[in-house]
């Protein structure tokens, strides 16, 4: 009698030596990684992303592929605020477990990181000093904007411009991403997604296995997480509720005791479909070596939710040479094989904005107006910077808001000259109300070069 | 006429696509490292080492690339210490840069982090969490023994034993390193060394220079940093002065504006030579995945300080079975083809201690009896503990004395049961006085397997 074993047929782990050389080669490569001298044709933009718990919210993760498209470093990372972040360092190691599983069963290539810290800025730092290994290290910081600034403490305001602040330390390009879509509400921002929801997911998840009900790709998720705070008990409650399909309630405790309201709608994919006939608009307003032109310009390559999107890039210039800017600018960019459809050069940046405008930022600042938070006489200490972000707001409304995305250099937080409030308030204004916008700001490393 | 242009005579960096590939190379091997199990015929110690400033102290990174050998991971890490660790962002980045081109110099195969945290614990938990990319992550943590845990503050032992709590929360295996050697003396110890020395290390590099002095490998190069501190201004003396060669006096502030009076020695190549006809004593006393049996048999193979090493194995036996103890030792070492040269198991591990161990033992916590650091009534709880580690004190000052290295089971420390420094007083018991003793403890992961 014949005995037939087929190996295929089981699905063992045998802890092949294919495994083990896996590891040797990965280890060597690196190594030689570390050999290589470091060249501006040799940038790459390597990324960390602060995403959160990735099964919950995915949509940054998503729009960072499509720059670093497989080909680049990309770390995702959720810091875990609390008071005693000793004491969750196993619950840190699940959560990395689970994301990392869940990044490979969702083909993402990339890594993850969960660390539990006291804070959000001090989790941050840990992430920018220590993630990637040698010289396979990230150089952008990518987090969302922070949507709920209004109703935040402003303790909290501080953490996310400390956050940016490290970022710039630690020589890091740093990218703020606003979603703007009504796919991913209000409360939308780094520190309120954290909380791990497992049970949410475990009440979804068992109510799918049920069910067995597919949700089609574009049907929206919405979760409704009940949480209890004083100060906003009405304020926040859902405005768009788009196709809600289920309601799951949960408690959940949050550091310091407090609770909060939080909603978020999740589109699935949100960012991972690719947009037809798409426009990036860029506005290249300082120069930081080139971070802000090299990113719309990878984001409109193949392997990108924006592939093969036109490129209409704006720039600031003194009214009396704005042909002689546009024609510069042109020349530059071709010197630097970047394929625009226009070039435009901001008129008048300096001039007065609209009454339209100004009463709008009046309205918007009037609940922290008289408070210690920002005062009159700060206010009218940077008002040319202030009236500078409102003219380009103006011009971004009038020209960009069919753009499928908007890519902007980011103003840089300078402590002790402006305070985090109204750094804040600067943010906002050149990224409410429009498309999707990316605001960018590079380290002055250069990252484009005239040479191939 | 002919110009000839020769490549090779400019040392210039031209980008080169090799390097490209070099980044893409590592990325892909990383990424399929990623999709690999685990399985425990595939597991390899990955060290994290705390060894501080590379270019003063390197000792424990030689001993720890005795064990990786250049094909496992080996990150050596500094922690610096202080109360705004977000000031000090960018020093971590040039530390980091330093000593990474150093360990390139010296031809280490190691990748090199530096931390800034509010304090050794807060800063070895952030390498735990975050070091290391994907599955080449460290699985061990590697430190030295606090030597100057006497003359310590409560705070600074309780600070490194709950580092070595975290390791295990973290589910590393855990290895303390004490030196015991004369070139290395009483201060060598995690938290003292941090402090950047670049004025002595220009000092000296300046000396070097101008003398064209080469200092051959076996001499000593002494520091002697001069601090102040009250409570021991003339117990730390140095009493073994060997062959100081150049003294360089420097003062500068450490963390709450204390100083200290550190002194220390550095044998350059320290457990880089190779030591002849070398011996290796293992105390095996629990079962701990097997790490405390692997990591000496790795000591002994190529590539190692201690290579070819006699493997003398001592395990712990009920009296009566001491033979049988021995002889399935025996084969349990046959069926892990850990070769050895001996076996012996300890009899009577529980009976009383010798009256000069106990008398030494009253005598070594005699300073912090009736303290409220070490009550009666713990002493009295953990009794049949501390006896127990006397015992094998004994056993291994009447076995193991002219041993080239002893490796042997660490206890762990057990929160809220027994305080942190009768945990540091068992430790130093387990280790004073001796050749050089590694303390290693699994995290209960299977590291030896029966088939090949």
């Amino acid at each position: 009698m014949k005995c037939k074993f087929n190996f295929h047929e089981y699905n063992v782990n045998w802890g092949s030596s294919g495994q083990a050389h896996a590891l040797r080669n990965a280890l060597n490569a690196m190594y030689r990684l570390d050999n290589t001298e470091e060249h501006v044709k040799n940038y790459r933009p390597q990324i960390l992303v602060l995403t959160g718990n990735l099964s919950e919210r995915n949509h940054l993760l998503n729009f960072a592929t499509s720059i670093t498209k497989d080909s680049c470093l990309l770390i995702s990372a959720e810091v875990i605020v609390s008071d005693n972040p000793d004491s969750l360092i196993s619950t840190v190691t699940d959560e990395e477990a689970k994301c990392t599983a869940w990044l490979a069963k969702n083909k993402y290539r990339a890594f993850f990181h969960a660390v539990s810290s006291a804070s959000l800025s001090d989790g941050v730092r840990q992430l920018l000093q220590i993630s990637g290994l040698g010289k396979l290290k990230p150089n952008i910081l990518l987090l969302g904007f922070k949507n709920n600034w209004k109703t935040s403490k402003l303790d909290d305001i501080a953490e996310y411009v400390t956050t940016i602040g490290l970022a710039f330390d630690a020589d890091f390009g740093v990218c703020v991403f606003r979603c703007n879509s009504e796919n991913v509400t209000d409360s939308e921002n780094v520190d309120e997604c954290k909380p791990l929801m497992d049970q949410a997911n475990q009440e979804e998840q068992r109510q799918t296995n049920n069910t067995e009900l597919k949700t089609s790709i574009n049907d929206c998720q919405t979760f409704t997480i009940e949480m209890v705070e004083d100060e906003f008990k009405s304020e926040n409650e859902p405005s768009n509720n788009a196709k809600p399909k289920k309601t799951i309630c949960q408690n959940f405790s949050r550091k310091n005791k407090t609770f909060k309201k939080c909603n978020f709608y999740l589109k699935k994919d949100l960012f991972r479909q690719k947009v037809k006939h798409a426009t990036i608009d860029v506005y290249w307003l300082f120069d930081d070596g080139g971070l802000t032109l090299l990113l719309p310009y990878l984001l409109q390559l193949p392997k990108s939710y924006l592939e093969g999107a036109k490129l209409r890039v704006f720039t600031i210039a003194n009214n009396k040479e704005l042909e002689h800017q546009e024609t510069s600018m042109a020349t530059l960019l071709s010197k630097f094989r970047v394929g625009y459809t226009e070039v435009t050069a901001i008129p008048n940046i300096t001039k007065k904005p609209d009454q339209k405008s100004l009463d709008e930022f009046q309205e918007s600042i009037s609940p922290f107006l008289g408070t210690a938070a920002l005062s009159e006489s700060e206010l009218l200490a940077e008002r040319s910077r202030t009236w500078r972000h409102l003219r380009t707001r103006e011009f971004m409304l009038a020209n960009s808001s069919d753009a499928s995305l908007i890519v902007i250099t980011m103003p840089i937080p300078r402590r002790r000259v402006c305070s985090d409030l109204l750094y804040m308030i600067w943010l906002d204004l050149l990224t409410r109300g429009m498309p999707p916008v990316l605001l960018v700001r590079g380290n002055q490393r250069s990252v484009l070069t005239f040479y191939t």
